[in-house]
């Protein structure tokens, strides 16, 4: 396992002799790898070792014990740590971020602290070729492009690494017990609880028996490629802005003729480069934006504009294409998302966010009922869930009711106003609706004397 | 359904007025709704049609009523209808080809031949949005780059067009009961019969269910914005290659410096694009292979040598790299290969091939067991299949027999020669030797009075 390390920490020239390294420690099998790996080489490459641990502060009492092990295991080895404690759910409720976004968030801002602090060079995470075929899998599922598909970088900006990403997970286990590491069970897989955990004990396991017991090498050697062609794409994207965009401090002009020349797949990264230099981020920004961006220019008439969220619009002049923050904001209430269980789900178009929770029917006098937080049978559901506003053939079947009426009736009955009904969410079962969000749930979901596991969705304006 | 169709007609530029369009129609609900929808736009679009059709001579009386059924469909609008016969099942043994392959071979061949006589201009296809989206996760599982994530093609050299790739399965199953059109059932699941299906029936059901129940959209829209990216770097390799290979007859040269300035992607393209352009196709060529050559420009000395699959040699000068057809053929006996039962696998290394299948228990008497043909207990086995050769440390419970024994004690017990050993083929279970090839099955997966499901499998040295 040590060889399988260097050639992974060579290959991809990730640590220079005489370098400080941040190693985020959770505790967990990897990252206690990981730093136990460091540690034996530490002296061929007189490196300096610091460890960073997070105190979620979510399981309290295993949380602290996590803590103390990373502490004493640190001691052990005469290394440098850093323990830190924060409210991570807190945070999470307060950025209207999934716990997982928010555990990041703080934790790189911790690494980032110390590097500076301890004049360090690098720091190294503990992703394994597990994580990275989980990855590729998916973005798969949820839809990406070759961005998404590169997955898991070994080497980001020079300074974030990941040595343990060609080992798998059962390596490092089998590392962990011969070298007497004990470390605390892994509590990483609070991302995407549901979605991650599922393809990783349900969905791989399939893949490998029935169709490729190497799927995660494969998975992980398609990333590998992939990742070549997204930074050859990148070079070449780079070139071209650079001679074609011009940035003042409220817009982004770019030149039509030479933006035309260019093949589409760089025109469409040059205009998200476009808006993500202008606006700081891509967030909310779909394909579907772009390509009328696209059209626009190809079509329009000069004085053309386009709207695109985040207040920006984009205006055709006779030799460029103009970028700004513009004053009117219309977006259209039309949306539709895929809703995973166990993550929050925020609703842009709402300023709002969903979240979906199972407990056993058991539990289910201690949920409070209101207009916005409702429960359902779960294994009455048979396709995925997603969230959308009201589309044209709706039906619903309201509680209490035999029959399915039209959504629109349902509105008119409920004296709903024309100009509100679009802005009113749908849960759905595929094509069903299962809740009118504030207002109705559907009968054919209902829990029942027969319901085992309750399904507890949750709406919230944010604050 | 017709506006769908005429959408991506449009958008793809498939279709001008007055050609002449040779469909492939096989009489499932695919290719007749196909028919059926290019004949309600003949008219508008001045349109010459041409119905071809192969009887496989696979289900006998079956395949017949099927070609029946194509003829009177086409007579019935007034198409013209060609309806060819030919033995796809020997053409694939001969060809030494899956029998999906053989048939696609055959077909093009016909539909080319069928254009040149009535002077017709594209050949019309009838993937839908399903293929497309089972194609993605195949390849996907298989091991790929965005040459493969890219799919099927909406137009192919301007000539193949594939009209239906936006429709679902069940929008055109829809439009054959309302039309009343009455296909005959599918049989296009030949290929890959146990993997395509596997996709289509468990796998992408299952993700609908728990991760997104728009995957085939999902995956038909990666598929699209991927091959935006593989046109894009195909240029730019295309450009490159113009200027630094050089082709003989027998043998091409790349201009040493400008390869070295090109991007990683840009270069592996390069070198693959030069044995095919020297050798016809890229059959057996890894990923391995071309990291070789990378490796031996980058490092190499003059002189220097590295030998290909197909009997090619690359040999390092002072300003080119030199790939010729060589003399030497240093195939090492070192391979693995995924094993898709249904399929046949081509084991090129051995000049053989090896074929699987599943009969029921009650049909085991009308086996005969030889050398090369045996059979197992399809349900005793774990993981999935590979076939591979020996491996340091490999074990094997030979049939007969209680506990393990290091293979190469087997092998020395058998007498078999040293030089023999690396020959052999191995079909393993996950890590589990089940068979060595000619030799000896695995106590752990023979057949016992408990066995349902029967798995043959038989090794073929070709003619």
């Amino acid at each position: 396992m040590l060889e399988k390390f260097l050639e992974t920490v060579k290959k991809h020239n990730m640590i220079k002799k005489g370098e400080g390294i941040v190693v985020g420690v959770s505790g967990g099998p990897d990252s206690i790898s990981l730093l136990h790996l460091l540690w034996r080489i530490k002296e061929e490459y007189n490196l300096s070792l610091y460890a960073v641990h997070l105190n979620h502060q979510f399981r309290g009492k295993e949380a602290d014990e996590d803590a103390d092990y990373v502490e004493k295991f640190c001691e052990n080895l005469g290394i440098k740590s850093f323990i830190f404690s924060e409210n991570v759910a807190e945070y999470s409720k307060k950025k209207g971020v999934t716990f997982e976004e928010a555990g990041r968030e703080i934790r790189y801002r911790l690494f980032e602290s110390v590097m500076k602090k301890m004049k360090a060079h690098k720091i190294a995470v503990a992703q394994n070729m597990d994580d990275q075929a989980e990855t590729v899998l998916m973005r798969l599922i949820r839809g990406t492009g070759i961005e998404g598909l590169s997955a898991i970088d070994y080497v980001r900006d020079n300074k974030i690494i990941r040595p343990l990403l060609d080992i798998k997970r059962y390596e490092i286990e089998d590392y962990c017990e011969k070298n007497n590491l004990m470390p605390r069970i892994d509590k990483t897989n609070l991302e995407a609880l549901y979605t991650r955990n599922r393809i990783r004990l349900e969905l791989i396991p399939y893949i490998e028996k029935h169709f490729n017991v190497n799927i995660k090498q494969t998975l992980s050697r398609t990333a590998n490629i992939i990742r070549e062609d997204k930074e050859f794409i990148n070079i070449s994207v780079q070139k071209v802005y650079k001679k074609i965009v011009k940035k003042t401090e409220s817009e982004i002009k770019i030149y039509k003729e030479e933006f035309e020349k260019s093949h589409i797949a760089i025109k469409k990264r040059i205009l998200r480069e476009a808006i993500r230099e202008l606006s700081g981020d891509l967030k909310n920004i779909q394909n579907k934006h772009i390509q009328n961006l696209i059209d626009l220019i190809k079509d329009g008439q000069v004085g053309g504009e386009a709207y695109l969220p985040k207040g920006l619009c984009a205006i055709l002049d006779y030799d460029v294409i103009i970028i700004r923050k513009g004053k009117r904001e219309i977006e259209k209430y039309d949306f539709e998302y895929n809703i995973n269980i166990g993550e929050t789900l925020n609703i842009k178009e709402l300023d709002a966010c969903f979240i979906s929770n199972i407990i056993n029917v058991k539990d289910l006098q201690k949920i409070n009922k209101e207009s916005y937080k409702t429960y359902f049978d779960l294994d009455k559901l048979k396709k995925g869930m997603i969230l959308r506003t009201r589309r044209e053939g709706d039906r619903f079947t309201p509680f209490g009711m035999k029959g399915s009426k039209k959504l629109k009736d349902f509105f008119i009955d409920a004296k709903i106003p024309r100009e509100e009904r679009d802005k009113i969410p749908l849960v759905c079962d595929g094509e069903e609706i299962m809740w009118i969000i504030g207002h109705r749930i559907s009968e054919k979901y209902k829990v029942d004397q027969n319901t085992k596991n309750v399904l507890v969705l949750t709406y919230k304006k944010n604050q």
